[in-house]
């Protein structure tokens, strides 16, 4: 690098160096650490290394480039843009060499670590480094005079040419390892596992020659009701395709507690669960590999979240220590694992497992994955990020410290135990408004837009009917009656006479509320009864004293924003969540959703290496909360049971809602019953 | 550790130092680096840790030792001594506290790394430090506000009670974990498997509380035609018992090369190779327990020594490329695998698997294991070793190199492909002499101390009958031969008439030579016929090949001594191996057996981790000379026919033996015959 040699400038990245004529654009940009992409290690027949050189005059940078500063095309490249068509201007950057100063711009396409833009606004982006990636190697014919096996000149290839230390191979490797080195002419692709946490790489696939169908990953959310999972292409991030299925375990039990129940009554039982999900994984890997065209054999690698039961009926232990204080995890680190170990058989024979750790007996590997998309422990304000589902998960923290809790909901959030109740599904009511002066309500179902006093509704929801009320659907339809005037601070429903509309119906000794009534036509009855504001009320009494806890531990009475995770969570409106008193009372605008929080999580552990090693760091610095041991769990579960809470004044709330004072209590044997009831884990 | 603090002196070590009054003798011993053992880490409970303290005068170490120089008895020892007894004299060194000075035994049973003295006088001892062994802890019961897995915990205690590093486990002790920590209270003995090459100690089983039934390991030499299995104590290196197995490969071919020819012939033949090996070596493991008498979930170690062909088919890889040059080996370095995947079921599901490296195609593991036995590397004179088997694996080395190859001899010196050969079993002809004057021979066979011609023979033979010649009885019935002028250099037999012996008897166009006739009584007639002296001729020309293409290699002309290895070398008859030619010429006292010094190798590996290190890095210092492609290799080759060679003087062999100038050669079509026939590699 000679004061005379040409100046290279990259961009975007504006790093610039002074090379000889004659150098590779790739080599230039290795030395200066450009992230370049290459899988063929710079032999023209990958193409990753794509770059666009500029002409003409780049002031910002101080440069003027000929229009032959670099080579002109060369055979490799005229023989790839005949095969394969390369862009108009693009050149091979392994082929491409300086010959006076220019500027050259890497597309994104052609960078290692891509980033991938995720949409929310409010979610950071995911910068490409997965810990599975394919590497081209040319590899040393066997010599008899310098005798050593076909693997360990694999190995000092891969040490040459690419500086990986440490390579491992399975047997089932090694079987196939001589016939596909001989195929490829001892040139191969590799697909090859970093461990995170040692200097060690395994390979888990090898091609002859180049290989080029792509290599996939997947993010599967594992939850007690239905598994999901992202195919994700592991060099653009990229999901391919997503898919979900019920969680068979289901029919040993819906709540947790009662799997855990099944295992301790049924010997065996375990044993029978854990089959049951990993066949459901299987086949849900086959599923989402057909949907997206590829062959399942491409998946090297899967990550899972799940919380501590599906955890360890994921991976055969008996949960039974998860329903009995204290509590104890199996084992609570992250874990790296083989997938044939989890019986997954129609994913690669040699794929790789990551399980995000667990935080504590009842705040597993999913709240994990919401920290690592969430990222609370870098928040500047003071955020609360609510998991809801069967059980609530719970993270409250900032910069200074992150605290985490679990908290006994109950399935009623998610349409169980409420007597119109449904699991979201077409039909299904997913929001409400009644008419504070008429009382009448009117709602829109999954499957259809229009809001049913909208003209067409009828016609559009003929095929799916309406079915029943999903969890976000009860959420609305309690919090509406209760601005309505329908329902009174203590959750009692008015009768008929009391509230002045006739879908007060009586029902025993208490009352419904009638939403829509299609037994006309041989359809349903759908109501809201006592018995499922009690349900609410439990569920969201629950949710709130997880949170309060953790305030209490924090020391403060209010936080800054909150922040709603989870499938279900992207579908609760924050207004009605707040006037139930789910959550604490802030301003609305700082009442977020996260989507799926917990599957991102684990999708940014599939395609960034790093944030394994950075979720592992996050968790030992969370403060785990005991909700089941702490008295104060209790007292703030009893207070909360108001609608909204007795004790909380909601400042916030009562500037953008009317919540009518009204007492439907005539001194009836119901108006205590909430409180009385014993919450159930699960 | 003050001045006036009492002495405490170690014997055997002689360690010593000042420690205050009240210090047990364990802690004292660990601050010195005694080598004394405990499992239970001073709990009194493990008994590992007695010794005998002195008392009186010991003028060596300067040292008068009071009566009441340790504390006196308490509880647990005598609990101990009553539930078990304790020898007397005997003190638990955990118990038992420094109160003046005094001189502390360490006896043989309670140093860690014991030595287990090998019989052979030339051998070198093993020192006990095996990759297995067993650790007794106290692991934190869970804490709900400091929730971590049970697993950690356990490696938070091996940590800090044990320093015990870089702790896994997998899902199949994971799933036992928690009720065995539950049903020892917090108390058990782990068995931990130590990496030699990384900081890594893998759980291999668990028990609660104190496990005090042992840990063994088995050492296994798995050759082409017999597998042999020692189960080792892991805790005092004894050998509990050995057993052998017919290898049932051989159904698929008697040598190697007949074996991968199968494999090449039948497609899934290798497969089905791999399988009939593994199945033997689960029914050798459970006979060899059995024999033993202990549980073969006991087992949680095995090394493996074997031949090249025998270490792919094991894997499951297809031996095909070790068939043709440039005889390229799938993996050369040395692995550690999982029992369970090579389908190892009868013993310890989560055993671990280390297999030696090899030195090249034709040099393998059982080669690695001579070396690292005998340790040619670390010899003052030059010394030639020689495993005699199918193969001949051929080492040459002093401190300064180290040289191996190995030479396709064929299966004649294992009474193969000889007219009256058989396998050395009750009933075969091993020994031969035949008197230089009347030509008569004399014998002994396998099963009956007594020679032919002495009294009794008849009736000790009755019951096994006298049934063909094995190996050894082959080498010294043509070596016996020459010297009594039955043979001449060329390998002719001469004719009755040539011979004056009525045993010279014709067959066909040459001659035999009889040694037993029990035609009369329905028994075989047992010749050696001049095919037999031409197959024996071939394999010795093979063997001393070798032998002298490493000798060209170093650039000498002798050795200073040879060490026959090898089941089959032990038997081999040092005279009668340098009457035929096979070895070079060197004092017969020079020559001496090693026994089967692959298995000794393959217990060194099991008993001694640092082994596994050293012969790791002496293997990647060897030297490997492939004769396959020495034209050298021909010459020596054809050179070596004649009995003995033509080119050599043997001036060492003629100092102790006569060998007759007789030519038996008449000019007929045999005399050349020899070298025209091509040799066989297998």
């Amino acid at each position: 690098m000679a004061e005379q040699d040409p100046l290279v400038v990259f961009t975007p990245s504006g790093k610039r160096g002074r090379f000889a004529v004659g150098t590779p654009i790739l080599t230039a940009a290795r030395q200066l650490g450009v992230d370049l992409d290459s899988v063929c290690g710079g032999r023209g027949i990958c193409s990753k290394c794509q770059i666009t050189p500029g002409v003409g005059e780049f002031s910002k940078h101080g440069v003027t480039v000929a229009p032959d500063a670099l080579s002109p095309w060369n055979s490799v490249e005229e023989r790839y843009d005949e095969k394969r068509g390369l862009k108009a201007g693009r050149r091979l950057g392994c082929q491409a060499t300086v010959q006076s100063d220019v500027v050259i711009d890497v597309p994104p396409e052609s960078q290692v670590h891509k980033q991938v833009v995720r949409k929310a606004a409010t979610a950071r982006d995911i910068v490409m480094d997965p810990a599975t990636r394919l590497f081209y190697v040319e590899v040393d014919e066997p010599d008899m005079h310098e005798p050593t096996g076909d693997f360990e000149r694999l190995a000092r290839a891969l040490k040459q040419q690419w500086q990986v230390e440490g390579l491992r191979a399975d047997l089932t490797l090694m079987t196939k390892l001589q016939k596909v080195l001989r195929k490829g002419k001892w040139r191969v692709t590799v697909a090859l596992h970093r461990d995170h946490r040692a200097t060690r790489s395994t390979i888990v696939e090898i091609w002859p020659g180049l290989h080029e169908s792509g290599l996939y990953g997947l993010a599967i959310d594992l939850g007690s009701t239905t598994i999901a999972a992202h195919l994700t292409d592991l060099e653009t991030g990229e999901v391919k395709a997503s898919s979900g299925i019920m969680n068979p375990q289901i029919r040993f039990g819906e709540d947790l507690m009662s799997r855990v129940s099944y295992g301790m009554m049924n010997p065996g039982g375990e044993v029978e669960m854990t089959t049951a999900v990993r066949e459901a994984l299987n086949t849900l890997a086959a599923e989402v590999a057909k949907e997206a065209g590829i062959e399942p054999a491409l998946i090297v690698e899967t990550v899972f979240v799940c919380n501590p039961v599906m955890h360890h009926l994921l991976l055969g232990i008996d949960p039974v220590e998860l329903g009995q204080a204290p509590f104890a995890l199996a084992t609570s680190a992250s874990l790296r694992i083989d997938a044939k170990e989890l019986d997954l058989d129609t994913i690669n024979p040699r794929a790789k497992v990551y399980i995000l750790p667990c935080i504590a007996g009842h705040v597993g590997a999913d709240s994990a994955a919401v920290a690592l998309s969430e990222e609370p422990g870098k928040s500047q304000d003071l955020a609360l990020m609510v998991d809801v589902g069967t059980n609530a998960e719970i993270l409250l923290g900032d910069t200074s410290r992150v605290l985490a809790c679990s908290s006994p909901t109950g399935p009623a959030f998610e349409g169980a135990q409420i007597s119109s109740g449904q699991r979201a599904a077409p039909g299904a009511i997913e929001a409400i408004r009644i008419d504070p002066v008429t009382r009448e309500p009117r709602f829109r179902v999954i499957g259809c837009d229009l809001w049913s006093d909208e003209e067409g509704f009828a016609e559009a929801t003929a095929t799916t009917g309406i079915t029943g009320i999903c969890g976000s659907g009860i959420i609305e339809a309690v919090a509406e009656m209760r601005i309505a005037g329908l329902v009174d601070p203590s959750g009692l429903i008015g009768s008929a006479a009391q509230t002045g509309t006739p879908r007060s119906q009586p029902e025993g000794r208490t009352h419904a509320y009638l939403i829509h009534d299609a037994t006309d036509e041989g359809g349903p009855r759908i109501t809201v009864t006592q018995g499922d504001i009690r349900a609410i009320q439990l569920a969201k009494s629950a949710l709130y004293a997880g949170s309060r806890l953790l305030m209490d531990e924090r020391g403060v009475d209010k936080v800054d924003r909150v922040v709603l995770a989870g499938a279900f969570g992207a579908h609760i409106s924050p207004l009605h969540a707040m006037v139930l008193g789910m959550i604490p009372d802030v301003p609305l605008d700082k009442v977020t959703s996260a989507g799926n929080a917990a599957g991102t999580g684990a999708r940014i552990a599939l395609c960034n290496i790093a944030a394994r090693a950075e979720i592992e760091q996050t968790v030992g610095r969370i403060t785990k909360v005991e909700t089941a041991i702490a008295p104060k769990f209790q007292e703030h579960f009893v207070n909360a049971n108001a609608i909204p809470h007795a004790t909380d004044p909601f400042p916030e709330l009562r500037k953008v809602v009317n919540l009518p004072e009204v007492s439907f209590n005539t001194g009836g044997d119901d108006a205590e019953g909430g409180r009385r009831r014993r919450r159930r884990r699960g």
